[in-house]
C-alpha cells in the first residue's frame, strides 16, 4: 500500500493525534501509522458497566491549557477527582490518618520531609525549561542520581522514603536511575512540587468523564481513513523532496515531513536510513522508561467517603506507595486507583495473578477498612509489559545525559520532527504535555514548508 | 532464502564467531547473521602498505587466557606493544616526562591520585563478578554515578581529573554517565586498576602480528558459507521446537537455539515475538554505549623513540587524553594511536575532517616534536558514528541498572542465548571477554540441546 501525503505521523497518542489534527486543520494532508489497534498510546480507557476505568496517564490539572483548549473543542466534561475527607498514610505497619500535603509525623521526620521539598522547590525554580542543557549550573545537578542526592540530604529515614516516593512515583524508577537535573526539571515544568502532588488545584485534579483516552477517539475519528491501526512503523529513509515511511504490511508512505511521537526507546527501533546524527541516537539510546503498575479495584460505591476517607493514600511501608480516588462524583461505582512504581511495579509484577490481587486488596482493607478486601471486580495494569511502550509513564533522563545530548531533543533532523511528553517544556511528563509536544511539532512543519 | 540449523548466532564479532567455532567444534551446525560486509564487530583492521591499522579493539593482556588460547589455535603472532622510554604527560599548557604508572605531579595531586586509586581498588575488591546484583554492598555502589563519587572523593582538581580521565577512557563515557559499581566491576574483572593502565604486564601489553580482526578473518574463512554478511537479524520469534530468526534480504532461519551476539542497544532494536521478558527489554534499554574517537598518525619511522619516548601519554589539558605507540617492533612505520572518550570524542567529532586533522596533529606535535605534525598518513574513527555499533567500546550500566535488572544480563530466555564482551565476568569489556561470552553462551547450548 503506497500513500502519498504532506506528514506522515507515527504514533496516535496524544501528541501524534494533536500533529494531526491541527494539521489537518490548516489543510495539511496526514496519514498517522499506529502500532497498537486503538488510539491513545500510554493513556488507555475501558469502559465498565456504564463507567470508565483507566488504566495509564487519566489526569488533567487546572492550569493545563493546552488539554482544556482540547477538551473545549470537543465539547467533553471533566469532573474532580475526589478529594473531600481525610487522606491515610500507612507506615510501620499501622496507618493514620491526616489532612494537607503532608503526612503527621514525627517533628523530626515533618521538618526533614519539609526541608527537602523546600530544597527542591528552590533549586527547580533555577533550572530553565527551554535548554536545561545549555545552562551551567545544570551540569552538577546532571551529575548525580536524584537517589544520591536523596541519599546525602534527607537523613530522617521517613523523610528520605516519602521524598524516595515522590521520585518513583513521577519518574516511575528507582531515584538512583534518575539524574537529579530531570526530576528538578520536572518540579519547575509542574511550577513546584505541590501542583505536580496536589489532587485540588494540582496535577490531579480532574478526570474526563468518558475516560482520558475519549478525546483521543473523537480525534481518531475526525481522521477517518487517515488513520492506520495495527501498522508500526520500522523505517524512515530521507529522502531529496521529504521522506519515506516504512511499516508492517507493506505500507510505504511518502511525505514531506514525519513526525516521530513515540517514546525514545521505541524511536531508537526505527531503521533510519541514513543513519539519524550520533548524539539524537545517543540520546535516544539514553531515555529508557520505567515501570508501573496500576491497580484497580470497583466497588458498588465509594465506601470510604462515609467514612470520612478522601480514597488518597501514601504508603511508606508498602510497595503500594500511592492511591487516589477514581470514582465519578456520585461515587457509584466506587474505584480506588493504586500505583506501584519502579522496584515496586516489579515487586508486585513478580507475583502470580492471584497471589498479586490478594495482596493488593489486603493492603487496600488495611487502608480502608475490611469492605476493600471484597470489591466486585479487580484489575492491574503493568505498562513495561506493553511492546508498544516499553515502559510508563514517560521516559527519563538518566545521569549526564541531558546536559551532553539535550541539544538533540526537540531538533528537527531534516525533515523528521520529534514529538511526544517527553520533548515538552511545560506540563513535561502529561497528556497536556503531549498535546503541547504535537501543536510545536505541527507548527514546525507548517514553518518550514 | 531458508536455512535449517542447529544454533543461529547474531553477529560476527568475537563474541558471535567464538560460539560458532565452539559449536561447529562439536559437531552442531550453525548460521551466523552479520550485518557489516566484515566481521570482527568492535574491531577492525585495515592494512596499511605491509602494515596493518587497528581502528578498534586492538590489545591482548599477559593473562588473557581465552584470546591466547584461540590465538595459539590458529598459529598467530603477537607483538609487545611498545613500552620502552619515558611517557608524557600533557598538564596546564606544558609537557612534562616521566615513568612508572603516575606521572610526576606535586605532592597533593600524586596524593590524591594515589588515595584515589588505592580506594578504588579496595571497593573493587569487594565486587562479585558473578552477580554483583545480589551483593547488598553492591546497592550503595550502583546508586551513585563514577563522576558523583570522584567529586565527593577526589578534591585535588589534578588528581580528580586524572581518574575522572581513566573512567572515560574504559567507559567511553561521561563518568557521571555510568554506574561507580560499574566502573568497580571493571577494576575488578581486570584484577586492578593497575593491570587495565598497564602496557607491560596489563591489559595493553600485547597486540596481533596481523591485527586484531586477523583472528577473526582466520574463524571467518572455517566457518565458509555459514556465515552470512551484508544480513542483519531483524526479529526473532520463539517457537515450540525452537527459534526463527529473519533478517534482510528474506533470510530466514530456524534453528533449535540462537545465541544474540551484539551489543544491547543493538539488540534492542530487534523484534522478538513473543516479547522479551520485561526486566530483559529493560535492561537491554538501559546499557548504552558510548564515544570512542581513535586517531592513527602513521609516520616512516617511529622517531619518538631515539628521543627516548615510549609513545605513551596522557593528557589532562587536551580531549586527547591517551596515545599509545601502535607500531611494529620494528618503529617501521611508526605509528601514534590517539584516543579521545565520551565527551571529548564528540567535542572532536563536530570538527571538520580538516580541523580535526590539524588539531591532533598539533597535540601529537606538542607532545612529540614537531615530526609529528607531518605524517605519511592520518585517519581517525568514531565508533559511535557506526550503525551496527552504536557506539563503543562497550555499553555500560547506567546508576540503579544492574542491581535492578542484572540478574537478566546471561540468563537464557527460552532457547535465547545471550553473549557480547558485556556479559562477561573475566576480562569484562575486551577482547578476552567477548571471546569468553561466546565459549560460555556455546556451552549453554550443547548442555541444553
Amino acid at each position: 500500500m503506497e500513500h502519498e501525503t504532506d506528514v506522515c505521523i507515527v504514533g496516535a497518542g496524544y501528541a501524534g493525534l494533536t500533529a494531526a489534527r491541527r494539521l489537518t486543520g490548516v489543510g495539511k494532508s496526514v496519514i498517522v501509522l499506529e502500532a497498537r489497534d486503538r488510539v491513545g498510546g500510554r493513556v488507555w480507557t475501558q469502559s465498565y458497566d456504564g463507567f470508565r476505568l483507566d488504566f495509564g496517564g487519566t489526569f488533567l490539572g487546572p492550569d493545563q491549557d493546552a488539554v482544556r483548549k482540547l477538551v473545549s473543542e470537543f465539547g467533553l466534561e471533566t469532573f474532580p477527582t475526589n478529594y473531600e475527607g481525610e487522606k491515610v498514610m500507612a507506615i510501620d505497619g499501622a496507618t493514620r490518618r491526616y489532612g494537607g500535603l503532608i503526612p503527621k509525623l514525627s517533628v523530626g521526620a515533618i521538618g526533614s520531609l519539609g526541608v527537602g521539598m523546600a530544597r527542591l522547590d528552590a533549586m527547580a525554580k533555577k533550572v530553565p525549561l527551554d535548554a536545561p542543557w545549555a545552562d551551567p549550573r545544570s551540569r552538577r545537578w546532571d551529575q548525580q542520581s536524584a537517589g544520591a542526592w536523596l541519599n546525602r540530604h534527607a537523613h530522617v529515614p521517613v523523610g528520605r522514603q516519602l521524598l524516595g516516593a515522590t521520585v518513583r512515583g513521577v519518574m516511575c524508577c528507582d531515584p538512583s536511575e534518575v539524574s537529579l537535573l530531570h526530576f528538578l526539571y520536572l518540579i519547575r515544568s509542574a511550577n513546584g512540587l505541590s501542583n505536580l502532588l496536589s489532587t485540588k488545584g494540582g496535577y490531579q485534579q480532574d478526570q474526563l468523564v468518558g475516560g482520558a483516552q475519549s478525546m483521543a477517539n473523537a480525534i481518531a475519528e475526525d481522521l477517518g481513513p487517515s488513520l492506520l491501526l495495527q501498522t508500526p512503523a520500522r523505517s524512515i529513509t530521507r529522502e531529496d523532496a521529504g521522506v519515506r515511511v516504512t511499516a508492517d504490511g507493506d505500507v510505504s508512505v511518502r511525505a514531506g515531513h514525519v513526525i516521530v511521537a513515540i517514546p525514545p526507546s521505541l524511536a531508537a527501533q526505527l531503521h533510519f536510513d541514513p543513519p539519524l546524527p550520533t548524539e539524537k541516537a545517543q540520546l535516544l539510546d539514553r531515555m529508557p522508561a520505567g515501570s508501573v503498575l496500576k491497580m484497580l479495584a470497583v466497588y458498588d460505591d465509594a465506601f470510604w467517603r462515609a467514612d470520612g476517607l478522601a480514597g488518597e493514600t501514601v504508603g511508606a511501608d508498602s510497595p503500594i506507595e500511592m492511591t487516589l480516588d477514581g470514582s465519578p462524583p456520585s461515587g457509584r461505582p466506587g474505584i480506588i486507583m493504586g500505583f506501584a512504581f519502579g522496584p515496586y511495579a516489579r515487586q508486585l509484577g513478580a507475583l502470580s495473578d492471584d497471589e498479586r490481587r490478594t495482596t493488593v486488596l489486603a493492603e487496600y482493607a488495611r487502608r480502608f477498612g475490611p469492605r476493600a478486601s471484597n470489591p466486585a471486580d479487580y484489575f492491574d495494569h503493568e505498562w513495561a509489559n506493553e511492546p508498544w511502550s516499553r515502559g510508563g509513564m514517560m521516559s527519563r533522563w538518566a545521569p549526564g545525559t541531558i546536559t551532553q545530548f539535550g541539544a538533540a531533543l526537540r531538533t528537527p533532523v531534516g525533515r523528521i520532527h520529534w514529538a511526544g511528553t517527553e520533548t515538552a517544556t511545560v506540563s513535561h511528563g502529561t497528556i497536556d504535555g503531549a498535546i503541547r509536544s504535537g501543536e510545536r511539532a505541527a507548527l514546525e512543519v507548517v514553518e518550514t514548508s
